[in-house]
């Protein structure tokens, strides 16, 4: 059985951490251990995670140096975070690991470029902003007293490059770490591939691998231990068990940009694959494999 | 046939060049244009590199935004290079490509780590520099003139932690990018890797591969056609083809720091393995194929 396993951001960063490597390799380490009954269960896995605050950090470094040392576009500052990441991995968990650098086919015509929505990077004066605004082809917006900030686009994934690849090592029994981030954003040119300034949403990224490779499971890994609803209600309720029917009900009522895009990433895989999505924490990932916790998805 | 290619630092960044993303995309076309004769010859690839400039321009990154963002350290910003390198090498060359984060084995006891001699990174004052070598145990030497600069270890090179899954991915036909910057310095302790501060020779570490994939060639691109003898004299003359003892014999007369780890390298390749090694430039490669330019070892 292959597993896609989608790290969340506190397995690499904790509440409070700036993601030094110290802080990130120990998290790791947790959440290698959480993940043992996955692991030595001989089972093939593929390890995704996000970048969020690796890619806002390195954004910081490439703008701070600016005079000194070029400044990359954002497609290469996220494959930057998945060697970082993937290195750090590969110090956290038993071997055989590889990371392969991912990049993810998106549409240049898609919708999400024409209305650029995801905050990315250092925070900015007015000023500077509508300078880079006008100078790089950049959008900005004002985040609520805290300045203002590059926005990007967050296109959906079409298809995963390195596919051939991923599918290859994860056959013959090494666990591959992929799709960092979501991917490296990239369209079709010409024979050969653009990199676009963009990021793609790491669940649905993972959901996609998994659905390509195909994989018999997704595994969500976030902060909590299931999917709630009726959340900060009396009827506060862990979701145990739900169709995939009633997981694209639920959509709705979830936190967008919080639970929503994991459980729609979930029910998109079920959907096209038959396979079983699991959404819980590394804590409770133990008790979830048994039922006793998490949220299952199924057919 | 299997062929190593290690790319020349003139492959991603030319004279005068800063290193942005769109200098090293338009001469990493061209080597792609250089290598076709290789590249579509059939012949299987995996493509290393050097990450020198790149590497430089990260640590100046992260000197300058340590304040903001966590500065990480050298084994995770020579992973770094290996995703910026791998990606722009993916928009250059025709697909299936395929960049494998790589880590290299070094002994934690090697002699190097008494005695660092590799200039890295941003130039400091004096002052700076000796807080460094106080706060975090860097090595540090006076540069001329140019102020002061960290230095590392260069370790030996022992064994690519990632070869099976790059022989998998070649031996079934993709391009592999392997070992960039000469790979992220490891050792093994109980059971994991442990990442090390220390640079190693990327053209070393790209024979260790070839030697232990094993390929049939290793070519490597630099910035003159061919190994000289009597360089800078009347006498000068360009060495078509050498025995490895006759290459073994030619480093004493050869420039250190420059031609000399690359014959050494070569020699030790076509020593290992009885395959054959060629030096030459981009420009000079299709001639070099016929033996009409170039220097070629062999046993």
């Amino acid at each position: 059985m292959t597993t896609v396993v989608a790290l969340g951001g506190n397995a690499l960063i904790g509440p409070g951490e700036r993601g030094t490597a110290a802080e990130q390799l120990a998290n790791l380490r947790e959440t290698a251990k959480a993940l043992a009954p996955v692991l030595l269960g001989g089972e093939r896995i593929v390890l995704t995670h996000g970048n969020g605050p690796q890619v806002g950090n390195e954004l910081i470094r490439q703008e701070r140096a600016s005079k000194e040392a070029p400044q990359l576009p954002l497609w290469l500052a996220v494959a930057q975070t998945q060697a970082e990441i993937g290195a750090l991995i590969e110090a956290a968990f038993a071997p055989p690991v590889a990371c392969v650098l991912t990049h993810v086919r998106v549409d240049p015509e898609d919708a999400a470029f024409e209305r650029p929505t995801k905050p990315i990077g250092p925070f900015y004066t007015e000023e500077r902003a509508r300078e880079l605004e006008r100078d790089r082809g950049w959008a900005v917006v004002q985040d609520a007293g805290r300045g203002w900030r590059r926005v990007v686009p967050s296109p959906a994934p079409l298809g995963i490059v390195e596919l051939e690849s991923i599918r290859a090592l994860v056959e013959r029994g090494t666990t591959v770490v992929a799709c960092g981030g979501g991917g490296i954003p990239v369209a079709d040119e010409a024979g050969a591939l653009r990199g676009i300034d963009a990021v793609i949403d790491k669940d649905r990224a993972s959901a996609l691998l998994a659905t390509q490779l195909p994989a018999e499971r997704l595994l969500i890994l976030t902060a909590v231990p299931a999917v709630l609803r009726g959340f900060g209600t009396p009827e506060q309720e862990e979701l145990r068990e739900l169709t995939v029917d009633e997981a694209e009900e639920l959509l709705a009522e979830l936190a967008e940009g919080s639970m929503r895009p994991k459980v729609q990433a979930a029910a998109a895989f079920v959907r096209a694959t038959g396979g079983e999505a699991v959404i819980t924490s590394a804590e409770a990932l133990g008790e979830a494999l048994e039922g006793r916790a998490g949220t299952r998805i199924h057919t």
